[in-house]
């Protein structure tokens, strides 16, 4: 059993964090930081929780840590780091904790860096293999491992199966988000009277991400560096009235001719190292296909699977035979950030990493 | 002055209709039908009223006639008919109508013929030169023109500019549609257990109606048939809780290079024969350009000249100097239903059509 | 075991009878009806399951009977009725089926009847007494118990503690209801263009159903006759934007002086006959009382105990020292509906009338 | 024509104290303050504007002063002041105002002040006698008038024909609050996720300053001091999922025999100063009364005479001849707060106070 942290605990994914780590058969939650203002309470007085499940009694009762390796290892023996941090501040802490920890990130600060890798299991496990680059260049003993913007894993993972059996030569994605994606409230927070009744065309940096990251998730690791899939992506990013849960319309230009109802089963038949090790966050089926015209549906689809699984329907053709369409809606802050972190420290366990 | 019938004027498209043509200097109301099962009633007390300001007090009283030639000569003298019936319905009363008169109708049963424009006075007024071929062909003394479908209109008329400019090579949308598109309430509307908290990626024939309009508005009209324009087309339609206000995402592949703000002065610039012509429901500018990122937004931007413009927005590159993506708002039951109507009329009027 | 009909098993409330009888330790499902319309055909094809679990997979391939005497033992032996027929029906069907079986019955038809119980078993288990009269006046084998109206289970649980401890006088309820009420979709059911962005302060029939119910389930059976509560009661009824869930504000008068701390003990530690017996579908605690202002809150508190229970919160003083107000949030198609029926079945087969 | 200043202008009552005074026939817009971090910068950068209409031009381009009586003197020479201040900055910064100018304040930090009126011109504008002694206690040459919270207008415009015709021995009240009163975003803003599918039955304050001020504006002032109403009055407050609008659901006992249709006729009649003297932001009828069950609603009623007027619906018997039920919407940031305002300032101007 290992001793893990969660870093930025009482934010939304933070708490996400908490939920998939209850009863884990790998790791138990030791220590819980959160910023200067809540640290030294106990974190059932600190936390606005939003989850629908109480909070876990034991843990209502924790005393928070301070967000610094001091602070972390003062509260307790850790063996792993959670990050749900914000960027800005991921970007100072989680290297000072990588000097020692294995880190695994929900946040964006690194993701960009050629010799960090951004791991979903189920398509790029082997760019694990990039760590003992980055340990050798930076002196780390720890590591840092990054999950995909909640987005980038709706897109990549559906991806994933049609790249293999088709080859891609073009995306196009709409995404509408939920707005958990922006946090609970307060400053970032999207606010009742901007999304009521409304769509806000434009989340700040997304579009970038979600191309940037697609590229190099479904791209190759070669003589250690990262060789993005070549393939073009163009994306647009909404904002919607929903609570959980990214819908994303996609066209993809393929190689080769695709027929809907070959990619349908491409899809559903998908499978990865998760599937293939029986991690313990790992869905039995990554990818859901729905028939019929009506599914999938944030509201209903966003918890296939405890969230781990997305959802895919409307597999159908575009304007020539080597043109699909679909429609996938991906958990945003389960399999889309904490539940993704957690099934990349599951197989860095099964690799030995841990 | 010309005195107008409504069919079909109990509905949210009907009422539109009432709403655009107070106080109209070209058109009176002098005749309101709807289904037998109200005929013969008040409007005021057969109607569900839904638009915010208050049914006009001459309209309450008027005396809802049937929905035939019958019906309506019984009820009154009338010039020019306007139809908000639903198709199945269109099918088989139109053409009756158009044996003796003008029908400018919002239903999609005779957008697909051969003989039958689908007007944007902006975009294709020179299509209205089918009539004389239609009425040859059909025998009648009357015609029938349509105007698209609600989510054609935001897609067709930001697409026009763009031809004209740069040629236009491919298209890619994703809309974001307002629930006042599918009705007020009852068995087809969209109830708020369907949509609260949730998107439906499925609004039924709606895709393949976009595809073809769009073409065929965009086209020419060369011996008497329509040439489609012919650019690669797909979309994705969704459906989203909000009220009125179409949001669609575009993504356009040029035949000529393209500057992101060229396209946006080539939109912003444009203009058609309403303008020129001054045509009373005419917008000064039919296409705003929002710089920023975020807008257009449909709670803000649907009520541009009074629902007649459309808003255009985060007109931006996309992968190449070849391509282009923007997102435009459309109010889809004014200029993408009634107001459009109106506007179609006004145009042959000032043909001299009627 | 016993085998149960479901009769209209294809609306919301049908299908919350298929979750809540799912591995019932007591009953099985083993004939769905539904109207002419369906009947006949498979329940997966016919039913637009509304629910966030998916339809299990034996009662998917169920074929539905119709709904009458006759169909429903052509498809199966039973023992015991659930109906989720609407009133109409329910008034014309439910007598048929009592005169050989026990039909416990969501419909409000028979509500207002004085020798029909409507039955929530942590307050008025004794009025079962009534079943003989009904049964002898009626010559039914069977008999007909009803639940409460939605709204009146949130109301009366929650007075019942209050009731025995201090007296009530009066009663102002204020109740903002979730649209599942209403049904899913179609005529009956709440649009997104009625609701969003908006308040409907109505609805048909509710304020006098929940004022006469709320006193027939709080009085006495006496002689066989029901003595209504002796206090006064005015409610008003109000749909607003939430899915599931209702909100109910409450003022209460008092007949002895009453502390907010001891009406909150009184509710907390509220327990009646399903807690003793420990009915199966029976929450541990009926009613959960919130401290702090914020709660109870329908998204957050409505599937407290499988939404069994209900939730209470803001308990504090009125004007005078015999006033109370508080907020309660009930699920209103579970325990409001499917769930209560479940438990009146429950208590019945306890008390040997199964 | 008096030059005004309006303090806070950048937050959303600030821009409908813009609205309102756009094109008014008394008051110029002079002067437009906002926090230091704001003042210096042109308004049109400075602030999120959240209007359906535009920005005025002129508006636009002026230079935000600071919030202090230097700050507003250095801009402009001014004569009234609005002041849309939260209330611990208006707490400090009004009475230094006062000191110098007649201050017409939405800030709720002297409501409870024994010589600050808190004015809704129809009822009370006899309040205003209370400055006298305001100046001479204070020694200021301006002074503070206030309006009331925003639900606070909502029910006690319509208690007041009640009162006069009636009596009111006491008053239960339940609001259902739009998310506008909380401000458009940031820390105190009610975020998406908070309300979507949801009620939050409380909020901060609001139960009590509605109870006192309701009492303090139906009561009288005698010998230089407020005589609240003495009736009973108790409330509770949520807020909805509705962008603008309070809903209110009333009950009311009152000292004589009332008839619901007698108090409609008091209300629908009802007139004050504002309407005898015709202010310019009168409205003709202060309480529009609906027949018919479904109305009011906010989404429909609450623009009413450009939000200035109330609506009123659902009038009936309580469980006596002595008592009232109905329900009303107000417009909590037109009436319920700028508009209030500036009728107060209208008021006062006639009066002679300016």
């Amino acid at each position: 059993m290992l001793k893990a942290a969660i870093l930025g605990a009482t934010g939304m994914v933070g708490q996400r964090f908490i939920e998939q780590l209850q009863n884990h058969p790998d790791f138990a939650i030791e220590v819980l930081s959160a910023s200067e203002r809540s640290a030294g309470g106990r974190y059932g007085e600190s936390v606005e929780w939003t989850l629908e499940k109480e909070i876990p009694a034991a843990i209502k009762e924790m005393q928070i840590a301070s967000t610094s390796v001091e602070g972390v290892e003062a509260a307790g023996k850790v063996d792993v780091i959670f990050s749900a941090l914000p960027a800005a501040v991921a970007a100072n802490v989680e290297p000072e904790f990588a000097k020692v920890f294995p880190v695994f990130t929900n946040a964006s600060a690194f993701r960009q860096e050629p010799d960090v890798p951004i791991l979903i299991p189920e398509i790029n496990a082997d760019h694990v293999r990039i760590i003992k680059a980055q340990r050798e260049k930076r002196g780390w003993k720890g590591f840092i491992v990054t999950n995909p913007n909640c987005t980038t894993v709706g897109l990549a993972l559906s991806l994933k199966p049609i790249m293999d059996g088709f080859g891609i030569s073009s995306v196009r994605m709409v995404s509408m988000q939920a707005v958990s994606g922006a946090g609970f409230r307060g400053q970032d927070a999207v606010s009742a009277m901007q999304i009521t009744d409304n769509v806000i065309p434009f989340i700040k940096m997304e579009e970038a991400k979600v191309e940037f990251e697609t590229r190099k998730i479904l791209g190759a690791v070669q003589n250690s560096r990262f060789r993005p899939a070549p393939f073009d992506i163009e994306t647009s990013c909404n904002r919607v009235p929903v609570l959980d849960g990214h819908t994303e319309c996609v066209f993809v230009e393929t190689k080769r001719k695709v027929d809907p109802g070959e990619a349908e089963e491409a899809m559903a038949g998908f499978k990865g190292q998760p599937q293939q090790l029986h991690l313990p966050s790992a869905p039995k089926r990554p990818i859901w296909v729905f028939k019929g015209d009506t599914r999938p549906q944030p509201r209903y689809d966003r918890m296939l699977e405890g969230g781990m699984a997305i959802a895919v329907g409307r597999v159908r053709a575009g304007s020539s035979n080597r043109s699909l369409r679909y429609v996938s809606v991906v958990h945003n802050t389960i399999r889309g950030s904490a539940g993704g972190s957690v099934l990349n420290a599951e197989l860095m366990k099964a690799g030995g990493y841990l």
